[in-house]
């Protein structure tokens, strides 16, 4: 296996980038499952355990998800890599939740502003609805972390901007992840601020979703600079 | 093998956690050896072909890079992953240029301004250095374009946010990457808009970094805008 892993591992790489080629020029989509090993080693001429080590290699990249006795298929993550920034590696974490906030207050306020301009009729009632949840999360004192996430990333995608859609999952989650600082503290301005931001996008004004999201980041600002603070004196 | 590999996934996982934690524990940084194969067994106590399959796992999220008969190393890549974003996976390179500019808009004026106020003696000296660098690939015709990429990162390096840090050279490297559509056609813009970033910073005048910054990039969004016209009315 040692042998076997090692020699592949170039090989394996350039296997790696014909799968990727595979998948766009054959415009698959997540969930769109792959031809098995046997097929595969054929069509590209390599051995099996090549396919099986680029395989894992995409599978690492998230690009490729094994369901167990089914296949391999196209991942839903679309190749956005587990903390793909390497943030894990930050030591300060407070720090770190003041570096994503201030992120996200340079980019989120456009992005409302964005959502206000060019979301669907479809895609506002998602937004509302997503609202609703992570409130009633909230209020149930259930863990409205996850579903937070979402309504920003919901938002993201209405930008039409591929790269920001892509973003703001990443830093969102990295809150989630890595620098939950501020934790509950802020259930009644996040829930007021929530709506205000989708309120002002089912009116379709931009001005108001902007200043909304901002107002919803400040109170995030503050908190985090409060509790930094308070560490500090200890 | 097929056996090993894929009972040992889970677990792998497990150890690769434990070795991300071993990293930040012990402060390792970029170019420091981790303990072999037989000590990490030992000491985490599970076999080593879990080790390996771990650290390969690590070493696919450039968190480790192996050399060849020398050992195992923290890699420089700082856990960022290759195309971390999964953008080879975007369709329309046109469009992608164009939704890159638009978050480097978004982003890049405001951290053009923050180094302005945060940046030292030193990083101005290497920003300087830098832009006549980038300069002098350009005059001599030679590829700019990591360079280029290296002069904004050197700037977001002075804005002392680690997401900055960490998101401006996958950007900026995406550009080169999957969208560089506009080439070498902005010559005299990209000089003369570099040479004013650099000198609003070496002022330490934020407002005057920011509108550079801007400046720079209006040029570079004008030109794809011009690009993609030209290209629908082929």
């Amino acid at each position: 296996m040692n042998k076997d892993t090692s020699s592949a591992k170039p090989l394996a790489e350039m296997v790696e980038e014909n799968l990727i080629q595979y998948i766009i020029e054959n415009d698959m989509q997540a969930g769109d499952r792959i031809p098995n090993e046997f097929e595969l080693a054929e069509k590209l001429g390599v051995s099996r355990s090549t396919i099986r080590e680029a395989v894992k290699l995409l599978v690492s990249r998230n690009v490729l998800v094994i369901r167990r006795g089914a296949g391999t298929y196209v991942s839903d993550k679309k190749g956005i890599a587990e903390d793909p920034l390497g943030l894990a590696f930050v030591h300060d974490k407070y720090a770190l939740a003041m570096d994503l906030l201030d992120v996200r207050i340079i980019l989120e306020p456009e992005i409302a502003s964005m959502a206000a301009i060019k979301a669907t009729d479809e895609e506002i009632e998602q937004i509302v609805d997503q609202c609703r949840k992570v409130e009633e999360l909230y209020e149930k004192g259930e863990d409205h972390r996850l579903e937070d996430v979402k309504f920003h990333e919901l938002i993201a995608r209405c930008s039409r901007n591929v790269v920001i859609e892509k973003i703001i999952p990443v830093i969102n989650t990295a809150v989630v992840l890595f620098a939950d600082i501020t934790k509950r503290k802020l259930k009644q301005e996040t829930i007021s601020t929530h709506r205000d931001i989708a309120d002002a996008i089912r009116s379709r004004d931009p001005g108001a979703a902007k200043y909304a999201m901002m107002m919803h980041l400040i109170y995030n600002r503050q908190m985090i600079a409060k509790l930094i603070k308070e560490r500090d004196e200890k």
